[in-house]
């Protein structure tokens, strides 16, 4: 039987969220002992992935190259109603993924010893934002 | 216990379907009460991802940046048995994945307002495509 | 009820290692008859992707195209402790992902007929890469 929370995560706009914590959280007190924690966000402009957690210009490097992926006030986007980091902030949201999916036992989430679960925020205003984190056995 | 569906979606050459209310109908219709619906295409030149559903130039946004990221027809491909398009849907395949995992409660999806469900036909040509949707609580 | 499993693959430095039968073999002698393996590998420099099977030029031009999207040695990079392919890695592997789920049934993977399951080593050096496949039903 699937276990269902909710996580709002409060964002100050562009930049990582570490929310690893949140997730052990819930996983420490899952029903049950052996399964999959399936974290989901509910939004196309920011997105979720397993990066570094020790050096912080890790991820500040990966803000770097996604600039240069999806350059924010591309001359080439139609859509860009909500300013110039509208639609680089959907093309971040597809190249990070909304969703992710991490093995547990015992209580404790399966990380290896250099990876924490982040939340991307990738538009430059900050927002809340919804996750799902359903376990299953 | 699993339950297994299998779709078969038409494509008309590159560009997104919306496959959204296939996999709401299965969930819809599914046993269990909450868990999570895993969708997986069975393919190596076509992904899923989830993006907004609202204004189309996003989509024909992310179709201009995926030719940036992975051009058509690259001198530098050794691949191209099938095309100027073969290698370049290989390489977008790998950047938007090819399964994806949505929660569920109470016969329906827990995506956002703006979420919507594609698969993206990366081939010049359509194709028929098979895709198969596992719901797990 | 959850099946988890431990592999160690060893790489011998940048490149791809096909782990389709390791999963499968797994599979075979699942408990479940229908569900869902879930593979995740333990670290931040490597990564989890399907491609095609037949023509090893694709993986050689997905190479080709990583070199692109994430330079190794790029001046921008602030994380570079490790050498020139340190960061590029990192940046690799949230590009490619870490984790994969498959459907299954009747003791077998239901990839498509030219789809692998492959390790990505992204560091220039060998090591020896933890994952863990879960099974649910």
């Amino acid at each position: 039987m699937a276990e269902q929370h909710h996580l709002v995560v409060t964002t100050r706009g562009r930049g990582s969220v570490d929310i690893t914590d949140d997730i052990a959280a819930l996983v420490r007190h899952a029903v049950a002992n052996t399964g999959v924690a399936h974290v989901f966000v509910r939004h196309t402009s920011c997105g979720l992935a397993i990066t570094e957690n020790a050096d912080t210009t890790v991820r500040r490097d990966l803000e770097t190259l996604m600039q240069r992926w999806a350059p924010d006030g591309d001359p080439a986007y139609r859509h860009d109603l909500e300013g110039d980091d509208d639609m680089a902030a959907h093309a971040r949201a597809l190249l990070t993924g909304v969703c992710l999916t991490i093995p547990f036992s015992n209580g404790r989430l399966l990380l290896g010893t250099w990876q924490g679960i982040y939340l991307f925020e990738h538009r430059a205003q900050g927002h809340q934002r919804e996750i799902i984190v359903t376990l299953t056995a």
